[in-house]
């Protein structure tokens, strides 16, 4: 993974953690409601995880937001 | 996979054609500049293939939009 990519995740990771705390949920609720595991969700914000299409389009659903919304 | 996860990834994979048509690429041409294998973009216009972010990322900037205009 390149650089970019690294800041790219990480940015991602960033935005997901301000729209899950904003919507007041902590990760293990969100976690939940996503049906992802906990450290899954704690890797994405650290921007460690590339999510595929499918578990965007799950992470939107649980934050009642456009997938659009998500970027 | 469930039957709405492969309807929504048949979904993807139609718009993706849409739009690489519209833009006049051949499958070949875009795969070259998406850096993807031609397969590997044949399978995400049937619908076959799950796609990473990094991956919509790579898509949209071949194309030209936001990855916003992917969805």
């Amino acid at each position: 993974m390149t650089t970019e990519e690294q800041d790219i995740l990480s940015d991602f990771g960033n935005r997901l953690r301000k729209l899950r705390i904003e919507k007041g949920f902590s990760q293990e609720k969100f976690a939940d409601l996503t049906q992802l595991d906990r450290t899954y969700v704690s890797g994405l914000e650290r921007g460690k995880r590339n999510p595929s299409y499918l578990i965007l389009l799950k992470i939107a659903k649980s934050l009642n937001i456009s997938v659009k919304d998500l970027f």
